[in-house]
């Protein structure tokens, strides 16, 4: 087993890869990437890098040349023999050659595209510009780096016990977690905690200790390289990038209000299952709902992703229940601002009237609130959106105005179109 | 660095040694063994193991064989040859060439002799007897082990990650109490806790972590082993045995009276400095002191190792000043019992009248109270002592009636001959 204090404390290689694989990603982003590839090969796209914590002032704390080094290392990278044959023959949701072979082979002959950085006002700005598939694959890359760099500079002035110490801190801290969700009889759990991430090492801990303390309640982790090391399932469906992106290009109002379906049209095409699963409230969740075709309602299940999600999760039942569904027989995934207690309330709420899972993410991998003074370390909110496809503007309105983005005349236009009134506002901490 | 949680939980060895080496001991026990060497070569005696702690059932949680394995590896070792490069040429105390070669080359030619293992009522009967300087080698590996072999009997059943959080628990805990040493001003703090230690690993780390954390307040280890492997001063004087072989020994009670003060006179003759420290309290402190020719008020210091420390430091404050000497040029060593707080008044009471050094053992090396369940881990009062001296029984008293051993009768004589009357009773923890 890797000594993260240690590994952390000794920086004798002229670079620490932070990124070390082209699949140490999440496993959604290459199911979407298939997706696109098939459906939207040569759309231009554009993404970007967006800080919603202003207080924290990247561009001061991590030093440009360190970021560029991570950066270009992660365009030197490629699919290796092993990861590649790992793609092609793994059992994904229970089917195998998930991936098809046009697919794998533009994949093993990859290289993530340039991207562009700037500093403004204390700030990175970071952007990548190019045909979607390929840029897309920067999103997951790109805030593990700004997420870890921003932690080496913290680290760096520590002593080696002092690291030791940490590291105890936080394995103690998740510890706690692992013994308070191991309460919870029926639970199904999965990292989602990648992105935002405290480091690589640190999510790997993390997900072989929620192996050992869950058993069968852990089902598996959305990083693929982890995955893949640990033999665990890899987990994941799809993301708002796609109905944002389809709605960025929808040439007028009523293409715009179809986009959202014309995703899951495309989605419906390629995969089934488990894989079937909502994500409902890129652009509101209840009009979603109320405007869905009927064969929706078939799906799967649904992931909530913002907003109250009580709330959400009673809408999906009582939609489901509209559309003559046995709710009983559904999934929901709660997948935003999970920590033990929430999800124990929530699990509490739902379980036995729908099947619920769990994508707990940054509360997983990078909970060290407390542990260095100031908040050095604790998790802030990082993205990296689809913000512009054949050059208009994508808008995402979530069932949170905090996660709202987009020009605010288009995002005027989108709540007229998505018919979205009022919202109650929830503060996002991560 | 190692990480000792993985170790612990990896026992692919067939045998995975306690003792890794004959310096893997207390530094006063070289000294001594030198002094022994020269002065009674040929005294014949018995150590025996003896567990103050009966609820500590050790013959049911240790395996014999596993305990035999361990002991057994312990008699196939010798001197290597970097080990005696270092105790030959290393500065001990400021001083060169400590160890004579007479000594060295008898060392470096020393296999430990045959030990006696049998079980009785739950406990291991253990005993070495022969030669003194050959015997006397064995306490502290012996004792670790059987501090080893307990714990591992717990940690056996532990899970990979359930460990690496016990230890990072272990860590936090051993932390908080270098944060809290580290707001005494002018601390002297050495480690002392090779006997009783957890583990040769964790005693490697909370060494290196209090190297770390208190910097020059850590003075050094006890630890030969870690002593050399760490560029850190050995630490230590001399022990009880000394003075309870030599009154074993003494044909009279004139003799057993004069026979703390012929060791002494021993001691003088071989060191100078910060090793002239008088261990007062084997036949009770007060009578020691009052009885005491000149000379010894000369010497540098005093070590407090049982009844009530301040009250010991007062007595040795008082009887220094009788006998025309400046307290604030003596050095007195607390090493009985010993935690933060504590250490943190008796630094308060006494810094600046004298200066004040500490020797912290068990709660330093050994301290998982509350990590397990039911104190599975926690210290016991383990002991390897000196239990016959040519036949004849030895006693100890100190000034602690609970630390008191010989036979009944021996221990009445050697009462009215110390002129020991009634003594405080504390309790024995470790």
């Amino acid at each position: 087993m890797v000594d993260i204090a240690t590994r952390v404390w000794n920086h004798k290689w002229k670079i620490d890869p932070i990124v070390r694989s082209l699949i140490d990603t999440d496993f959604y982003k290459l199911l979407m990437c298939q997706s696109v590839f098939r459906n939207k090969r040569d759309t231009q796209v554009s993404f970007s890098l967006i800080n919603r914590t202003k207080s924290v002032r990247l561009a001061e704390l991590i030093d440009e040349g360190e970021l560029r080094e991570q950066l270009d290392h992660i365009r030197s990278l490629s699919l290796s023999r092993g990861e590649s044959t790992w793609l092609r023959g793994n059992m994904f949701y229970g089917k195998r050659s998930m991936f098809r072979s046009d697919f794998m082979e533009w994949f093993e002959n990859l290289r993530l595209p340039p991207y562009h950085l700037e500093k403004r006002d204390g700030q990175y700005e970071l952007t990548f510009e190019g045909a979607w598939p390929e840029v897309m694959l920067w999103e997951i890359p790109a805030l593990a780096v700004l997420m870890e760099l921003r932690g080496r500079a913290v680290l760096n002035d520590m002593g080696r016990f002092e690291l030791q110490v940490l590291y105890a801190r936080a394995m103690t801290k998740l510890w706690e977690k692992v013994e308070g969700l191991r309460a919870i009889d029926n639970l199904r759990i999965a990292d989602f905690g990648t992105r935002r991430r405290h480091s690589f090492l640190w999510q790997d801990w993390c997900v072989q200790a929620m192996t050992e303390g869950l058993g069968q309640s852990f089902v598996g982790t959305s990083n693929c390289l982890i995955a893949k090391n640990r033999d665990l399932e890899a987990i994941g469906t799809n993301a708002h990038e796609l109905p944002m992106v389809y709605a960025a290009l929808a040439e007028d109002d009523a293409a715009l209000a179809r986009a959202p379906y014309d995703v899951l049209a495309d989605w419906h095409e390629e995969h089934d299952g488990n894989l079937r699963i909502i994500l409902p409230d890129t652009y509101g969740t209840q009009g979603f709902l109320d405007k869905a075709p009927d064969w929706l309602a078939g799906w799967t299940g649904i992931r909530i992703d913002s907003g109250d999600p009580a709330k959400a999760a009673e809408a999906a039942i009582a939609w489901w229940t509209a559309r003559g569904e046995d709710p009983r027989n559904k999934l929901v995934i709660f997948s935003d601002g999970l920590d033990v207690e929430n999800i124990a309330a929530l699990h509490a709420q739902f379980s036995g009237r729908v099947r619920v899972s769990f994508g707990w993410g940054t509360n997983l991998t990078n909970d060290f609130r407390g542990l260095v003074p100031d908040g050095g370390l604790d998790a802030f909110s990082l993205v990296c959106k689809a913000v512009s496809a054949e050059g208009r503007p994508t808008v995402k309105l979530s069932d949170n105005p905090e996660k709202a983005m987009g020009p605010e005349t288009e995002i005027q236009r989108y709540k007229r179109v998505f018919g979205v009134g009022e919202q109650e506002r929830i503060e996002v901490v991560v």
